[in-house]
């Protein structure tokens, strides 16, 4: 028979079974933290309507999209969580509680050319809260605050979530008269932490702005100190912009209930550079840094954004939110060694090993016995060298191993193996699952 | 601005979020169930290259397939979780345990008409084990012990899974000497349970069996009786055949190892019409019907298939596992109103509600103070009547409103509402944590 190479397609994470607990524990722990904070689960579906999801794309996501025919449909495989959120509140909006409070943990899709770091197909771990109407400023600090504890919990160190909000930095370019080059010097301000000062400063001169101009914009950009400085500094440039102003109320008001809500002050930062999605936020803004590693860019983002469903509704839907990539976020801390150990352990407790064929039977039993206490037990059926089921037991790193002979089947007994502490004892079936259940 | 229809594609499930956390709940029971087997996980990617898609798929499922091009690159979106499992066990045989128990939850993809219980993108959770060189017969009911287990826990009611051996039907029709029409026979007997007896001979007739042939085929295949007895019709048929006598073995070994797995008798049964996949399964076969509910079809099902990574490997890898199609089961139970009600719990158990912007900041130290207590908590930060916030409490099923006022943030108490009792006291915020967790 001609073979086929095994092939997977490049840029997929696929991890081995070890690695995917760890992943799996990481989400868990994630979904937890997010169902803390009174967010419900969502699941839509992978695949859109082209119509539906170029409606809120931008043009630059084009390229990125898998897009296909199937029979008469044009369809799109979703690039992002939100697509599907704004198309599913403006069409249950008569129907909905608001404000609407959900998470959603799912794979998201983007042709992009395949680099370290960058994957096709990632998990992305969203929260969102959208309001009917209005919907009320401090949930902005909520949606960072449950970031904040997501990220802590999945223990793998520093991190500072730098925020902004985008009413600054219009509101300043208004006040230089510059408005009508907005787009343009806010995607070059957003490039300060990855390509530096001077070559901000450069591209922000082929925007045509004035050398005096630039120099402004690159000093507010890198205001510094702590967030209570920083706000200080903004009150006093004495930049009269109305939506300058504004901008300075809210990031006051939302770092102030962001330190109410418990998130160190070593864990949060201003930083008047951040930008982000450039059609899409219109307040606070921020994204999250691993200390002492900014060079891998940010791990999750969000803020505030106005017009959700704008394309499919006339509905004002204001909402708050951010999204977490926990695929990339798995892959760095996978290569810099920073995976917490607390989310490296199997679910199975014990191996049960036959003998031989004659005591399958009596394995059965005892695993029932096992599972009926709710201990994860596998039994080792295959019949091979007792060396290598052992070998199976610690390679799989299983904590017990329980095996089980002729002398053992007739006295209703069990050889007891703890394979972290190498002690054996032979009791009991009962008295193996109180010691099991006891050391767990 | 012009609006676009926020539709969704035909044929994709999508729920509300009270529904999803049915669907969630539902979701990781099974997947404890397998992990209390000894099951690991794994999560594949979505799309495969297509040369390794259509290497294991069969012509039938051709047409099904969402298959596209991106770039220089022929891709398919699987249509089942095992063709990715038999590419991964084939790279990655040297260095995998064997035998390889994994489960995997995903989304599969099948762009089939719509019609009402099929859909076009559907939860699997597979179970397989996956041995090199030889697999021993005794997983063949572990695995449909462990689909037991799970079903069990979904708390639907009474259920069947109906087993045969592909070895019996097979050997019978060597003896009766039509072996080469058995892809035709097998394709016509696996429809008894939906068309009738009548009808498969109709279309036996067709497969130029002789009338005798026929009624011999037909008799075998409606064998009735407890599996006890089957199995003793089925060692006097006198049939000569070692197929056929292996086959006789194989089943009776199997549902007695069932049996030793804790299954009730009531639970299964041997139905000597089941088929399943006509290239794919060698010996053991089962599917799983709702009791009363036959015209349902099967809702998983599974078995042996010696042959898993032929297409990519010279190894011998034979294989056992099954399937469990939960978003078909959940719709099913849905519209027949048999979802369990132990998986309808919100998971928020308290909603905070501050009397006005005033109390938001001391709303926000008492969520914190439930949160570090493990109890998931929402609070209602919104500035609108009071009636409203307490009709979001009710209609989104959460159990306790804490509410503050004035008086309670200058004492430092809460106004605790138990709101399925209508009770109501005034206590710390300790006594309050104390009670909701007590009563949780």
């Amino acid at each position: 028979m001609k073979k086929v190479a095994p092939r997977i397609l490049q840029g997929f994470m696929e991890l081995e079974p070890r690695e995917q607990l760890i992943f799996n524990n990481m989400l868990d722990t994630i979904r937890q933290t997010y169902q803390s904070f009174g967010f419900l689960p969502m699941d839509t579906a992978t695949m859109e309507y082209s119509e539906v999801l170029f409606a809120k794309a931008g043009e630059e996501i084009g390229k990125q999209i898998y897009r296909f025919s199937k029979g008469d449909n044009d369809i799109c495989l979703r690039y992002d969580q939100t697509v599907s959120l704004a198309r599913f509140v403006a069409s249950h909006a008569n129907t909905l509680t608001f404000p609407f409070k959900r998470f959603q943990i799912g794979k998201v899709f983007r042709g992009e050319r395949p680099q370290k770091g960058r994957f096709r197909e990632f998990y992305q771990c969203d929260i969102d809260i959208v309001g009917n109407g209005e919907l009320d400023l401090i949930y902005d600090a909520e949606v960072p605050a449950a970031l904040y504890a997501a990220l802590q919990k999945l223990d793998f160190g520093g991190f500072v979530i730098n925020f902004s909000n985008r009413k600054l930095l219009s509101g300043l370019l208004e006040s230089l008269g510059i408005q009508e080059k907005i787009k343009d010097v806010l995607r070059t301000v957003d490039k300060l932490d990855k390509i530096g000062a001077e070559n901000v400063a450069k591209l922000l001169d082929d925007c045509n702005l004035t050398p005096q101009q630039t120099k402004q914009v690159l000093q507010f950009v890198q205001t510094s100190g702590t967030w209570q400085e920083v706000i200080a500094k903004l009150k006093s440039m004495g930049i009269e912009n109305q939506t300058f102003q504004t901008g300075v109320l809210e990031l006051e008001f939302v770092l102030e209930n962001l330190v109410r809500f418990g998130v160190p002050e070593e864990n949060f930062c201003i930083n008047l550079s951040i930008v982000r999605g450039l059609d899409y936020y219109t307040g606070t803004v921020y994204e999250t840094t691993i200390s002492g590693k900014r060079e891998i860019g940010s791990i999750a983002g969000g803020g505030r954004y106005e017009h959700l469903a704008d394309a499919f509704s006339d509905k004002f839907l204001p909402a708050s939110g951010m999204a977490l990539g926990l695929t990339r976020l798995f892959d760095v801390l996978k290569s810099e060694n920073l995976l917490s150990a607390k989310f490296d352990h199997t679910t199975t407790q014990t191996l049960v090993i036959p003998m031989n064929k004659q005591r399958q039977a009596y394995a059965i039993s005892v695993a029932n016995a096992l599972r009926s206490h709710g201990v994860p037990t596998e039994v080792f059926f295959e019949d091979t060298k007792f060396k290598n089921k052992m070998s199976y037991a610690n390679k799989s790193n299983i904590p017990y191993a329980i095996i089980l002979g002729e002398d053992e089947e007739k006295n209703g007994t069990v050889a007891l193996k703890n394979l972290k502490q190498f002690s054996q004892t032979t009791c009991t079936i009962t008295q193996a699952v109180n010691q099991i259940i006891k050391n767990d």
